[in-house]
């Protein structure tokens, strides 16, 4: 946890106190191993970051004067289509491309993704919530992102995506594509990454059909949580 | 699993059969739903890739024909010098690090690695070749990494590294640097990546006059999980 991640309404108005409890507390006492007037990295949700001053910490609270004088790192100009992984890979996925500051990720159906996934309760708002928050405390940043469930693929690519990809540079990532994937892109990125096994050749054909460009990482097949900070990185 | 890693004394070297069972027996049960006729992408552990002609398939055992006609992709021109993170994470960067070609790591202690995971036993030379080998199916390669332990960071640093640094580029990330990671580097990488918290100042400044230089991954702080695939995609 590199910054405390606050809401609004911990913090009091008038004189920026927060006083917080469990695990924040619990990882500022056992990891932090912080003491009266250390200055801690704190944020408030979707909003501003700043220094919270320990004004008291012992084993049953920790007592803050917060601060918040700067913004947020910038949100990377990328959507997210990925194929549901399977919900321990999700949660491992979901607090990394949060860290690496992704804000918009479609979880979407299809053929190689199991049924049961869908079913998952690590796909529940909080749960997911729980796992991107975990990010934004890791990277630095308050700025929760936003994630949609497509549990149909073919009405999703042919009627939504085609709008959400518009202006975009929309890549899916394929490991037998001819082309590399692009290094150090300027502009916004749809970047669609299939499941385990890959998509299949329908789902290629209807992702080409919408405007979709096949790339790949080398000739090495990558796993999800490889292939997504592998992917990100080499195109930012 | 895209790739059945075989020893070499399991394959009969008159006929080039194979009788396999156990993980391996089911995965290819379960995953992959082979039939007898299927051809399935095998390799031998340090040695030639090719195809394994499945002649008999139950639940008891899996026979295939093989045969070897191409060596392993190319390795990654990189040594990792790697914080020892703790056990879990140490388990599935070993896996990610052996799926994307890197053949060399260095486990090397720092201020802010935990004592206790010097003690683990996934650190055994035979667990971590399990999630190495594991690294090589999934990425269609056979050549199993070498990982060191250093469990000693001054004499390390002092004795060893400047040999081992000689004539690559030497990087160590550091979320201060200013430097940005290079990208698409052409020759032999030396990459120091800290433990979570980072290298302290004195490790920083010894690595410095080893020889290395500063680079960030832009301004948001990564776990090594997602750190450590980020800056290889950035760097090759």
């Amino acid at each position: 946890m590199n910054l405390i991640l606050l809401h609004q309404k911990e913090v009091s108005d008038s004189s920026g106190l927060v006083r917080l409890q469990g695990r924040r507390l619990r990882h500022v006492l056992d990891v932090h191993r912080a003491a009266k007037g250390d200055e801690l990295c704190v944020g408030i949700l979707n909003d501003r970051i700043g220094t919270g001053k320990v004004i008291r910490l012992d084993s049953t609270v920790l007592e803050m004067e917060v601060r918040l004088e700067r913004i947020p790192p910038a949100a990377l100009p990328l959507t997210l289509v990925l194929a549901l992984p399977r919900p321990k890979v999700l949660r491992r996925v979901l607090r990394s491309v949060s860290s690496l500051g992704v804000k918009k990720i479609v979880l979407l159906n299809a053929v190689r993704v199991e049924k049961s996934y869908w079913q998952s309760p690590f796909l529940e708002q909080e749960a997911m919530n729980e796992q991107l928050m975990l990010g934004l405390e890791q990277a630095r940043d308050t700025m929760l992102p936003e994630v949609r469930l497509c549990q149909l693929f073919k009405p999703f690519v042919e009627d939504e995506l085609p709008g959400l990809i518009t202006g975009t540079m929309s890549l899916v990532a394929h490991p037998y594509a001819e082309e590399p994937c692009p290094r150090n892109v300027q502009g916004h990125v749809t970047l669609a990454i299939g499941p385990e096994g890959g998509f299949i050749p329908y789902e290629i054909e209807k992702l080409v059909a919408c405007g979709f460009q096949l790339v790949r990482m080398g000739e090495r097949i990558l796993s999800t949580e490889t292939a997504v900070p592998a992917l990100i990185a080499r195109l930012f």
